[in-house]
């Protein structure tokens, strides 16, 4: 058995797309299409402290007009967002921002979930090593109904940096999606919203644009934990399971996992902040560790009616801090962000009125 | 974005309940209601070393009288619990007992269990600074069936210790759980009991009252283990998952982790112990921390029959500890608990006779 | 309630078999038997990085003739194995090896799966303190539908050295499963396989035996990972659970969980070997431990036409490794395994002509 003189190198693994591989109009078909169950959603309950009642309880989601408790919208949005890695950002430097997400359907146990990406803006970096890639991509039902969509915009290596620029394509994204363009669930109603049920008696009415909200509760977060999670979404970015993959000899937490980690502690102050509606923009401001501890506050930045009974929305902001901050600041005065803070998340929930 | 200087503060968020907060008579609705799936069936086989075959396989179950595998009798006793803690012992200085445990209906893939307790005894302590409270718990499914009840006294802090003491209030508990009032679960029967799939021969005539059984196999913890099942109860205590909640900088564990890791280690020579009926009282002697080695003992307390045909009842002591324990010694010359034990559960099992 | 002066000892824990218990043609029935729900197919995914579309999408399996997608062929396999390990290997001294591995149905959501294994050979050792034992054994469903066989030998101690030794039956075994006598499951197609959810669009006549393939992608195991996974099998082996079990103090991971992460590591170059059918031979080379960060290589081995439309059977060596090896060596100069190789798997796929 000794020697394989004869043996064949293969070619056959995928290294990743770089920056010359992406064109303007161009639409990636995403592999692997994924069927969720009861598995996943108990997965979501084992791996974030998340308590929100629509998605904990068939009978609480009943109460409000939906068939069954859906997944969480952030496992969905995790879901779709695996899909991508290997064809968007497996050679990535940096994962630049989000803007006009939108959750468009609940997914439900049962639903299989595929994805697509439109390439929608290239622009080469004027170090001609790299370039910024913009994609809008849509998590797809097995009705071919889009369920949920964003927009991101990813830093990607270039394969030669002798290449030559291709001319650059910018597209122009909303600051904030608006509240108008917001889909709410088909039947949602919350005048008979359970405040005894969902945890605690806030209200839309109660909030007001410009309050802050501690959210008390930290968790520290063990290697175990963010693996589980972003295995389960089928991410498989090296950064975040191979040990030898980065410079400083660490795995670095996906993203995602800390936004639904903020998000689940965001339920002590926000029970109430029943679904998510949208994602206005996101910033991963610092790369977030096991061992640290992750605390979040929120910002309520606006407010907004919506043609569903019962039903308001609210636009939040969502930080993560990986150190107790007592006073809430997320710039200092010369507008950087404040030390400690791992997430910067502008998004939009479904609150009753 | 700097500065807020006009920022609100919110106190929006769940301090918790103290001393004062209780009402002898008053009943507490829990939030969050939660709907079980295969998902926590599966993910309580993968959190302990569970192998009880009624929880096990639908065709065990079924060949014992049951719709189907209904969830381990702990993941109900768990799931109503977590409900409890925002409202019962997120202020609480130490879980103190419990008594009067009693599984009243099998809880099934696709049930939806709340929780309630009633505040049924006060007692301030003679520091002024904490008292003792007691509750009636009990877990109700989505048709407000009781599928599980139990009694908990737990020492809370008061907010203020300067505040009057109520009239103290301590209730009568039994000190076990008279057989004759165990609940067996409908159409259990064990006359054709499969002896070879359950993993053991000895039925309820092979053990006798005083008999000791060291069940031999032993688990080191990890703290990915008991984060993963406490957070999927949905047991929201900070102690269990935020380091910086205790001076030690240590997680402590969720003492019913400690539970279900015991009685699944019981398995071994207790393979026959089929389910759980009630629960006579319990004592965490010692806190358990990630890298301990959990072992587990046994003692038969009484026997005694019942209605259901084939059916035992068999009342167990169960003792978990963290040292290997050779003598299976409970108490040493002046009573107190030896050292090493971690936990002390009085509590009835359904055996085949 | 100190002394116990009365108290009675217990033998009903189960001390597993030893050599002199195994007497060829007898059969075991394994406990306990287990019925599998969506959890465990999202509890695959959580713990291992696997991707072939089939086991993730009931869409895609359906696109293929199966009625929806089987819980991953290896999560058949691990829960089979965790049956008999109380029987087979609790006082193994070594797992030696497997052969004639077929899998004869697809496992589904529902499924419940016994075990049996008939005593197909024993041999003592000539240091008269151990012996090799053979075992055939089969994953049993709720229809008495044999899913899954496998043989497999283990070197088990003697109870008692000076015990005498039985007439040595050695069982032939086939070097490799024959391609004919493989089971592909009913109605699978491969004529209308989509290559784009797949996520490669490397087909059956693209690859050439002797062609090897450097997987890329690693993954450092934590503990938590293969506890979990281990348990979720029902494996009771206390060398994987238990720190004090072993001289050094380290549990020594299932090498069915080393199986799993290679093969779900080889989705990178290998996407599209759908299915596996078969396994000719497995050598667990060296220990694997929590820390070590796992790769993988595969070489083709052999390449076969099938009765199924569309269908192939490709004939592969997966070998898992601890280290970056660039030149996917097995053996050295005098015919020893490499340095750093962990698993040396020999087995048969299903793959779209």
């Amino acid at each position: 058995m000794a020697g394989f003189e004869g043996r064949k190198m293969s070619s056959k693994t995928n290294p990743g797309r770089f920056f010359e591989d992406y064109t303007v109009g161009e639409t990636l078909i995403h592999a692997v299409p994924r069927t969720v169950s009861g598995g996943e959603r108990a997965l979501y309950h084992a791996l974030y402290p998340a308590r929100h009642a629509i998605y904990s309880s068939d009978e609480f989601a009943r109460s409000c007009g939906l068939a069954a408790s859906p997944l969480d919208d952030l496992a969905g949005f995790h879901l779709v967002f695996g899909r991508t890695v290997a064809d968007v950002s497996l050679n990535a430097v940096a994962n630049l921002g989000y803007a006009e997400g939108r959750f468009l359907l609940p997914v439900n146990v049962g639903d299989t979930l595929g994805a697509t990406s439109e390439v929608i803006g290239v622009r080469q970096n004027s170090n001609g090593k790299t370039g910024v890639v913009w994609v809008h991509t849509k998590g797809i039902n097995q009705n071919q109904e889009v369920v949920i969509e964003y927009k991101r915009w990813v830093m990607v290596k270039k394969r030669d940096p002798d290449s030559a620029a291709p001319s650059p394509v910018v597209p122009e994204l909303q600051q904030v999606v608006p509240a108008k363009s917001l889909i709410i669930p088909k039947n949602l109603d919350f005048t008979d919203y359970k405040f005894d049920q969902a945890g605690e008696r806030h209200r839309f009415g109660d909030y007001e644009v410009g309050e802050k909200i501690d959210h008390m509760d930290g968790a520290t977060v063990e290697e175990a934990d963010h693996l589980m999670a972003t295995r389960l979404w089928q991410n498989t970015s090296k950064v975040h399971f191979d040990l030898s993959a980065r410079d400083d000899g660490r795995r670095i937490i996906y993203g995602g996992h800390v936004i639904s980690l903020a998000r689940s502690l965001s339920f002590n102050g926000l029970a109430n902040a029943a679904m998510i509606a949208g994602i206005n923009g996101g910033v991963h401001v610092a790369p977030c560790f096991a061992g640290l501890t992750v605390r979040a506050w929120s910002e309520v930045l606006d407010k907004a009616e919506t043609d569903s009974p019962g039903v308001g929305a609210m636009r939040l902001r969502l930080v993560a801090t990986k150190a107790q901050t007592s006073d809430m600041q997320l710039r200092d005065a010369t507008g950087k962000y404040e030390a400690g803070i791992l997430l910067d998340l502008d998004y939009w929930v479904l609150m009753p009125i």
